[in-house]
């Protein structure tokens, strides 16, 4: 019963499965070779790619005998989207931090200019 | 010694704690508040919100005595850019669909314009 974007994000949270994403990024692959980077046995490795499976992110194909993994990013669009919607906050921290830094450069832009003398409020 | 990422996709791995986060995106409030339009005792809120805080998902204010909640947007941000990475990948889905859609098009607007005779060629 849990819904898509649990699955997706659950089969994220783990770094072998982002890696074996990132591995299929090259391009489709067999199980046995997606396995080998990893220090793993080839059960835990299964375990992951079911988890990847059932949430959508690869699949297997059925024609070739040797069947590859491929990667299906239509899961990772849906949470991309999911988290687009916060982007604003983010955006809004970095637009603080940019302000306070402006501040602080005005400010000892004034404290320099005061000390050495103030310069004509003509000057353009 | 789960990484940073691992902590936030599990935080998001679960449809009341992206509600909470929905609910922060609106503006900090109470736990109690918070709570309110779960069906769902205090300390399973409390236990959610524990996973957010540890993921640095959510903060909870020091200064007041009600010490509200708030949404912390720096590991969204991260997780949005983890899965950025594979953009191209749906963009391509995508690209093929609308490849194959315009080919459909196309073949069937050549069947229709061979079957009311043939216009001629040098028609720009």
């Amino acid at each position: 019963m849990q819904d898509q974007l649990s699955y997706t994000f659950s089969a994220l949270a783990d770094p072998t499965r982002r890696a074996i994403l990132a591995r299929l990024a090259l391009g489709e692959t067999s199980v046995t070779e997606l396995a080998e980077p990893f220090e793993m046995s080839m059960p835990a490795v299964s375990k992951h790619l079911k988890v990847l499976e059932r949430a959508g992110l690869i699949s297997r194909a059925r024609e070739a005998q040797w069947r590859p993994c491929r990667l299906d990013a239509g899961p990772l669009k849906e949470a991309a989207g999911w988290i687009e919607e916060y982007r604003r906050f983010w955006e809004q921290t970095l637009d603080r931090l940019d302000k306070y830094l402006r501040e602080i450069e005005t400010a000892r832009t004034k404290s320099k200019t005061n000390g050495s003398g103030k310069k004509s409020s003509k000057t353009k």
